[in-house]
């Protein structure tokens, strides 16, 4: 959850039990479609929990946060995918079953909805975990009662009649945990000051040729553009990318709190001792002013110049889709044998309203400027 | 939750614990407005936790689902009202300050609320209570966090801003578990069949003039009809109405299923020996063929007459309405200043969705017709 | 829990959870010893779980208070023998492997054991469910480990010596639930209060030839003193025994709190409103003493007669054994492959402490008394 | 809860919210005892909930594991005084009283109790926590209901006797916590390993002059051997020791891992690669054989030399004390009046049983040797 444990403290979770806790519910979902007469080779069942396991295994330090800005334009599912192959060299084809379920290239593709979809294993399990570990009662699911309702209709994965307020639930309490936890703007703040960390340490590094004391794979990533076809062509990328953890971050921010640049060092010390940016969500059309006048403080105070600004004031938007139909959407199973998307059935207009994109806006800059 | 234990065993708490709890809350909302800096007085606070701790008493046996069977036109509400009034006697007056917070009339109307609107105790407990003791996780709501997000403004009960997300999750929260809990098909069915259980023992006392055996208050209104204007009038209905509970009417039913009436022993003993009527929920122009259908079978059977099939075959509807705009509504009051209903806010589109009614038409009928 | 809500009002869950529980637990251990390569048939585990169904299905209404007052001296187990062997009539000898399991016939005797034993899955599903009903977190045991770490050895259930600690902190929490709340001395108190109510209506049926307001099957017990002998001779007495259950004695309470009988009706209008009697642990040595100064108090009011205080004044003890060494122990097996008593273990000599009844002497009484 | 998560990955919480759960735990004690008539003026709540807050801020990273071998011989209870000390001049004064609460000179005893003592905050919160993010029931424990049952008698804190049990539980789950997870042979292992990775670092920069890579103030503790005397004298020292953190510790152990010391290497991929060191608990005098002929195996292997030895192999004991009488021991407060030590009192044969240290030795050693 990145650096969400500066609103919620006990969100210091990991991913590695989000990985065992996704692999167990898969186990528990194929049980469930076995009961229900849906055949599945216990080759398929690894298979499927490998994909699931690995599913995020490509995922760099503070995931989503870094993600734009440590390996510039590579989606971390390509990495994932990447990585897979390596291991499946490694271990001599074991994993070819997995990575064809985990692309959706496996015939039986409710399998691949397992591992990737609206009501993936993924999904069901960092929700519940979250909720968990933040204490915010708003993001608690049936995830138990979920997957008893799971089957199987023409290799499409569906809930049945009955389960239909429990997904219901699934779908409000997803929508609930993104404006109260994952986008609570304490937690938008802190993202975006790492962000600016990490883009001034890449201009300091790339324009200025400064030395900053980091980890020998931060370095390799700060010094260097490496896109997608660059972790194809060379195994030393992927090798430096896999050794990279939320530790190197959080040891570099220590350090550069005390590195000469004036910018770099305000950024990692707002981090290390919670003098965190402020932001309130607004409409739009209000954030081009807001900006104008912050920047125009932040000027007068004598302490920035104007090619300072840009990291210090972030003007952007957060986004959240409670549910989407069309794409990897969720089936219920009538009990007269059809099949509907969730959002389609009368009596679902609640789901049915939340199924649009909400947009916020906001300008987020530093504390003292209020 | 009268008969529901038939689909979730374990709930079988009490009305007891329910008020007890409510009392809790109470409590504990009258803390967090304090804190606030909304003065109320320890003779207030008396005066509320009296009200709620009282609220329900005027419910018979099986609460709701006898309700227009034991006293017949009386809203248990004014029967809570005419045990206060004769308990207020029996103190001295020392209730008469919770009586006018009860029945609205006290001028701190906020304290009212606490009592008696979308957003009171006796809803956040019951909830809580309710989806504990069933396991139903759809029910689950953060009342902690809903209590600390109360405050007053101009006299009325309102949520901060902050606790909007919470509130949204209350409204889906009730609207599930009215679906899943409180109205599942097979709850209904046993509903039905002790409503008909009662008006079948009414009419072989009232117009057969037979001695059903049962307890001496069951008797009292099975022979008799009580309306308000009776209770007013004579005590002694008061205090026959206060012996009866759930005991009175299983004891009956247990010993009414050896009973010679061939109507009253297959209703009784279908109850006890779970063989329950059936259900489905189908659209309102369905129900007029269904219900003759069943008729007809039953004829065709040989062992029902005509008369016989008005307890036999219900032809009902079931309704729901999640959240309600204008009446006792839940107001939102904005980190501006404002306040709103929270179905005007422009973000809260599911609950504006939700803001009417449901209804859900039914045929109910013994088992063996399939 | 018998009477025990009087001091925790959420302890009304009842016998058929428990029975429903118990199976679940059941499946769970023999799944466990499956895996762990115990060949156990489908036969064998339905006739298990039978078993575990119906091992308490003789426990007549508030079990153990008044199983000497209404079936004096038939012991429950007798009487789950003589149900499942009228069952096994009826269900044409389906039931003879689970009865052969039940009364430890069965050659894999470990079966016997999870059925009845002092780690038997009855015990299991007990603590559980009432530490979760109670709200006594001193009777919270880590049940999911203690049946992962079940084993068989020599035809013996046996705990792998990893699961040590789990069954150390199911012994003690065992040991707490007695004092905390099975043996609470107010629960004591009802339960008292109780026994002496079915004394003095079987003493005004029997010996007065009273006519006391009650259902027709616990008149059959009031007014018949009916033995083991007599329940194996004929049907009619198990099938009014199947009939009692705690509605039964409740309406009857109900009913006779208004009986002309000053001791019935005291004791009766006592349970109802909570007047309950009173009683401290003491050494046995001053319980003596004790019992007479309050039979004088009594006699001194004048309320009563010498006759009365028989069902007024109680002198008991109450007596747990934490842990019994020798018989249906409970045995672990170490890694080296010894298997031993866990009492006999260097380490444990907590549990050691523990394996010796301890009793606590008591006279019980009216409140006003004091 | 230092590097334990390598058994139970759940268990990453931080001391930051254990030190937030004490202080919530102590506000709760104080107003219980105020409740009980017990004066605790605005200003000595502030001064125990601070003393609390900070009792802990002295543990170095990875506490009770490198508290020997980051500051060598200093207490961590010293360090928290420093820095107590330190803030107190920044805060002019603001601490003084906290300060005397933590170093029990503040004249109301009880007031540090609750900050350190064999009840203390400290404690319920550690238990409960670590029980909660492990998920091992055995270390539940009823916190809420010890701190209801706090009384003082003659400015001790004492428990009243209803909540006697509450305590049996209290020190039986803290017993079974050390065993099964503090204690966990895997996480003994894995302490064991880093503290040889701190040993041999030590090593190669003090004796050998290697320039290890690592951050700043990792630096200044491995170059230098710091005393309590040097913290005192000199600001630097202190202010170099809150620098430090795990993310040090662990940015070290994964840049060593690459380092060109082939026993410094060996250590490190160890830790980050799961291949953990193997122990088994076992009597005293058989350790010296097994460690004799884990050496030589070590040695015939060919990779090792003799003086490697001490960093592979680790011969030593652990220790727990469920319960001690004496020093800081828990006093019952009986009904008549009289206060005893809880192992004192005849019922507690269980806790007397435990009242002796247990303790278990071992040989800690390389994987590859079996």
């Amino acid at each position: 959850m990145a650096l969400n444990w500066v609103v919620y403290p006990g969100a210091v979770h990991t991913r590695f039990q989000h990985a065992l806790g996704a692999v167990h519910l898969t186990t528990q979902a194929i049980e469930v479609l076995r009961t229900k007469g849906h055949g599945i080779s216990a080759e398929e069942e690894e298979a499927t929990t490998l994909a699931v396991l690995l599913h995020d295994i490509g995922h760099g330090p503070f995931s989503h946060t870094l993600e734009r800005t440590i390996a510039m334009d590579v989606h971390h599912e390509q990495l994932s995918l990447l990585i897979m192959e390596s291991l499946n060299k490694q271990f001599k084809g074991k994993l070819s079953m997995a990575i064809a379920v985990f692309t959706g290239q496996y015939p039986k593709k409710f399998l691949h909805q397992l591992v990737s979809s609206q009501l993936d294993m993924d999904r069901l399990d960092y929700l519940s975990r979250d909720s968990f570990y933040t204490g915010v009662q708003e993001g608690v699911i049936g995830s138990d009662r979920i997957i008893r309702m799971l089957e199987v209709d023409q290799d499409r994965l569906v809930v049945e009649e009955k389960g239909i307020y429990s997904i219901e639930k699934f779908i409000v309490a997803r929508r609930l945990m993104y404006w109260q936890v994952y986008l609570h703007k304490t937690s938008v703040c802190a993202d975006n000051m790492l962000i600016k960390v990490l883009e001034r340490a890449r201009y300091l590094v790339r324009e200025q040729g400064k030395q900053l004391p980091c980890s020998e794979p931060l370095w390799h990533f700060l010094s260097r553009n490496i896109g997608y076809q660059d972790f194809k062509e060379s195994k030393e990328h992927l090798e430096m990318f896999t050794r990279l953890d939320d530790n190197d971050i959080m040891a570099a921010v220590k350090a550069w709190a005390y590195y000469s640049d004036h910018i770099l060092s305000f950024l990692c010390s707002g981090l290390l001792n919670r003098q965190l940016f402020k932001l309130t969500y607004q409409p739009y059309s209000a954030t081009g002013t807001k900006e104008k006048t912050i920047r125009k403080k932040l000027l007068d105070s004598g302490k920035w110049k104007e090619e300072d600004l840009d990291y210090l004031v972030i003007r952007d938007r957060v986004s959240n889709t409670a549910y989407q139909m069309e794409k990897d959407n969720i089936l219920i199973k009538m009990k007269n044998g059809e099949v509907h998307d969730i959002a389609s059935l009368e009596e679902q207009v609640g789901v049915r309203a939340l199924a649009h994109p909400v947009e916020k806006y906001y300008v987020c800059y530093p504390p003292e400027i209020d």
